[in-house]
């Protein structure tokens, strides 16, 4: 999984239909060089934007979906508690 | 999923045959760190050069498909509303 | 999918018993920001060196294998016509 | 797999319910060019901070879960004896 | 698949009972722009230190154990021939 920050949502008027209803949250992800991604997940916990999220990506993003047929791959699936990147960035560990 | 933008299409006279009648996409996925990936995708959504869109990639690319066996590794699975590259790239988020 | 070009052919003598009777190329993935990573996909469809092809990567590249058991996470889908690197990597769009 | 460090580990309240009970560590996958993705990977094998650990990605983490209907994309499948970063970093081999 | 060179072996007596009995290499993935990856992969094929060897990631890497329920995410599936890192590095083709 990877340690995200959510900065805010997507929305996407003409989408397939399987995503009607999903709650799009844009991401970037803590890198410890520094280097960000920005992805887009779907959350499953009700995180909202500066929150740090966990999210897991692949295959693993719908396993609790009841419907595992939709087109999702990375899912925000935990808020942490206390988070802080500089200690990660440091390489002092957290 | 990522954010990317539509920069094309690809024409592939000899490809498999499960290709045939599939809409092929170039997109530049977006990065905060503006290096940009060059992927294709297939369109499930109707979406056209310059426009942002939702791309899912791996095994999430076939669940909307009525037949999954065909080798597709990425779909457009969302056209994204009013989105700006700038917000992101400089970090004060969407 | 990649856009990648062929740049030549793997010979294993020592391999996989389902990889036998594989063509196996190797190719440069052709990204926006000229960085070049190298991967060596199953031909599908007939490539040859120079070509510029299209690739999928993960569980995709089985998909279309009567036998799906064969550890292959890549394979060329198509050889895509008339393809040029300039136009990806100034951004102008293709 | 990769190789990581163990740098911490993530304490998530607000989590999906099947991952509760799941011990979350951060980590700093070994890279040969010094750059470091930090991921988080469930503990499979009791590892503590500052192990050098052998992690598993993508649907193989799932595979050793009596229920793999759980959101994971990175297991810690066992501790490496006698690990050093130096050996990896200056190319001479381990 | 990515072409790799073996580096040296991963000793972990502490590990998933499914691992019991794989050779663990440590491979350096050979990249055009020279930056390297550090993975470890189940050696299928009876490859050595020195040896350039074709690797198969993902699920893939599990398609020919008899018991595919194993963690793991990366497999020797091939020993190369006569390869030469330089000719990929420089650009003109293998």
């Amino acid at each position: 999984m990877y340690i995200a920050k959510v900065i805010g949502n997507v929305v996407s008027t003409k989408k397939d239909d399987s995503l009607i209803g999903s709650k799009l949250m844009i991401l970037k992800v803590v890198h410890a060089d520094s280097s960000h991604d920005v992805i887009v997940a779907v959350d499953l916990v009700g995180s909202g934007v500066d929150d740090y999220v966990l999210v897991s990506c692949g295959s693993a993003a719908r396993q609790t979906f009841i419907n595992q047929k939709i087109p999702v791959d990375a899912a925000i699936v935990g808020i942490i508690d206390n988070f802080n990147e500089g200690m990660i960035k440091d390489g002092t560990g957290y």
